[in-house]
């Protein structure tokens, strides 16, 4: 795509037309961040002009480098500072001279960081950008990711635009859940990492996000909230235009503790935090696990009429556990009819092995015959969903079948029952053990996610997130 | 092994010196279970001499199929019974007849099943074998697994014998239990999956176990419980002399639903079971997950003073969320004495990016330059033992150090530390997402555990199973 005309305030740091990395160190150092956004931007394919500036002049892999920020030829749209942090506050002045409108700071050592001089560098900075009209985001941060114009701070980064924003305090846990996530066929519109918010906030980024038409699903990892107040109201507006799943770390005294040293962030306590998730229907979640597997169920899950499930899996002691898992995941699992039963009991010839009302256990059927059959069977069944439980690694199969070679059968039959079907349906692949059978597991992830279908590790994953998913249009449709 | 002498009950399951599959099915069916024993006694190696049998005579595989039991040159020890339902009450008096003294039944369609007739079968089986000395084990069931003596259900079971005594009323549990932990370092003295227990049930093999001078912990996986009293009464005795953990599946309506289904179980309510567990000490356990870290921690972990944490890792997200996972899971974060605290600072050349004051956040140092030092260091703080936690894909790394390369360093920095330290320590390797890593992450499991460390995939679960480990062992004290 071209640069998006008119931008302002945020869009900077999404859409920079120009870029500048101040602090790309040539030294032996095995690892440099200017470096690392560098090279990551140049694999990614970034298509806006990159500058780099190093106070020592010379050239970096072909590239000259500019002693200062304003011998730049050009204004860049948005500067990655990773230089040191005394010499962040001379930097603002350069790019208040030269009309930046957008910097993000990876470095740290600020206010995350014990004793007052990161406290202050941190203040003095801030002040510096203000007065001049410049936005600062972090500092320790990681900084936007933009697939649109291919703005990238990683590498092993999904190319594809979607749907979601992302929001993260730490810089680690985005790239996790964008490495991670894409395996599932979640793909971001935009995701930045904040850090200590000294300046652009959580409240700023929630409200840029709830406005940004790109945008259908809001996706937050939190430490702490700057002002609680304006949080609340941005959210209770975001919650209402589209869902927000946020997963909030350091919500113990010792995870507090962690989350100050970390983003500088005043955590609050555990017992405020679920009282105003309560209040505003956002989706609160306990573990970036939790995190992704909503964002799949919100992605991919269509609106469901109810909570009534008919689970569909294969040995009995995954199954007894998975119907355990449904239901304490809030789920319900009604009875089959009868028609529905003896239908399924002819189509196995009546193999007395198995479980056949709800849950459905099909044994090691399922693992040599396909699952087409059973699922075409169930598109009858009187419930509001189904979900498909195939774990691996809980029977003996002849040799001449792989694991591998079953669990991509499964997956096709499925993927084919839902392009003829119109039942909603959720895939868990769980209990991979052989490392081939691991690897396979990830295309047959890809491969359900490109077929439309939310797919998850475990049962209880995606009881917990289908729950949520439920009770969150449930409340929206009486707000 | 030479096998026991003086077997008595139980033993000739777990020591049979002659042993015959009854139903090795010849026909171009994708799957026999006969068959499949045969395949696996094979491949494992058994010790003993097998025969086969079956109606039609003939041979397979170049062994002679007897048309009957009783045609077999010498009395078997242990009969595989693989035969549709309907012949198996006849086959109970030919085991009499030839003296046999154990039968361990695959074929299902019994108690599990709805309608009376697989009732009345299972009925007459076991008063035609217990009156004429038979015992029996199942129906519905996979068997015995013994190590010492090669014998086998499976194949990808590891051979070697360890202290574990393992009881699963479910095949495909005990099939996931047998592979998943053993990449974990878990090697069974004996394992047994026991299906309908309409002979042999949950507290003769407990009490066997309790009594087996090979087992030092024991780990069950039940959907019910025949004869409450014994069971409570049996479960008391086993507690005193050695760890006991359970994983109860059917704990909802729907599971219970489901285990009545899959092992004719009557599962009982979750409340009783939670009461019978407070009062006999058993290590209680919510998924086959936690039965795997539970038994990882009883055989790995040395005997701790109490339960401070010395929590060690690498990215902050992750930190934050792992002091919250091990003060959620009752562990308790005392924080560094000062001299600690700055010889980390020191080590760490005054780095302002790091979280030095438990948890540690040693960021991308561990990638780049290992664990060993931080470690060292540690091994003086004022806690009773570390948490090693190594979060894979929070990181950016330069593209010349794989996430692998990286892995590999920081195990052998750990098992290095291992071996000259004293601080007990276990290991928890997350977040594996690249196909690469995951394949690595097994190898190094491995690579911990055969140095004797306990190793996790979720810090959640590592402190969950510590604490478990930490109260049955103060519940053990005071007893």
């Amino acid at each position: 795509m071209t640069f998006p005309a008119n931008r302002k305030g945020l869009d900077f740091f999404f859409y920079p037309e120009t870029l500048a990395i101040v602090g790309v160190s040539t030294g032996p150092t095995a690892w440099s961040a200017g470096a690392m956004y560098f090279e990551s931007l140049r694999l990614f394919g970034y298509q806006g002009r990159i500058y780099l500036v190093n106070r020592k002049g010379g050239d970096f892999n072909g590239m000259r480098l500019y002693p200062r920020l304003v011998d730049l030829p050009e204004t860049p749209d948005l500067v990655l500072c990773c230089i040191a942090r005394e010499f962040i506050p001379a930097l603002m002045d350069e790019c208040v001279a030269k009309g930046v409108k957008a910097v993000s700071i990876f470095t740290g050592g600020f206010s995350e960081r014990t004793g007052n001089e990161g406290r202050r560098l941190e203040q003095e900075i801030v002040s510096r950008a203000k007065a001049g009209g410049v936005r600062v985001l972090g500092p320790n941060c990681l900084g936007p990711f933009c697939p649109e114009v291919r703005l990238s701070p990683g590498t092993e980064f999904p190319q594809g635009s979607g749907p979601i924003g992302f929001i993260s305090q730490s810089g680690g846990n985005a790239i996790n859940f964008i490495r991670a996530s894409s395996q599932r066929g979640i793909r971001l519109n935009k995701g930045i990492s904040f850090g200590n918010a000294s300046d652009i906030n959580e409240s700023d980024l929630l409200e840029y996000m709830a406005n940004d038409p790109g945008i259908s699903i809001i996706v937050m990892y939190l430490e702490g909230v700057k002002d609680g107040r304006r949080f609340l109201q941005t959210l209770k507006e975001a919650v209402k235009k589209k869902p927000v799943a946020i997963f909030k770390g350091g919500v113990t005294e010792a995870g507090a503790g962690a989350a100050a040293s970390h983003s500088g962030s005043l955590a609050g306590s555990g017992r405020v935090w679920d009282a105003l998730c309560r209040q505003t229907g956002v989706v609160q979640v306990d573990s970036l696990e939790e995190l992704i597997d909503s964002v799949v169920t919100f992605r991919f899950l269509p609106l469901l009429k109810g909570r009534r499930v008919g689970l569909v899996g294969m040995t009995g002691g995954a199954t007894v556990q998975a119907a355990d898992d449904c239901a304490e995941g809030g789920l319900v699992l009604p009875k089959l009819s009868r028609d529905i039963e003896d239908e399924l009991r002819r189509h196995f010839n009546n193999d007395p092995g198995l479980i056949l009302h709800n849950p459905i256990d099909e044994s090691t059927h399922g693992f040599t015959d396909g699952i087409y059959w059973p699922l075409k069977i169930m598109q009858k069944a009187d419930v509001d969903f189904l979900i498909v439980h195939i774990p691996m690694g809980m029977f003996l199969l002849p040799r001449a079948i792989s694991e591998v070679t079953s669990l991509k059968v499964l997956v096709n039959d499925v993927v084919r029952m839902h392009q003829e079907g119109s039942m909603p349906m959720a895939v868990v692949i769980s209990h991979t053990i052989l490392p081939e059978t691991r690897v396979a597991a990830i295309e047959c992830q890809e491969t359900l996610a490109a077929a439309g279908l939310p797919v998850y590790g475990s049962v209880s994953g995606a009881a917990r997130a289908i729950d949520r998913f439920i009770r969150y249009y449930a409340w929206r449709v009486e707000v």
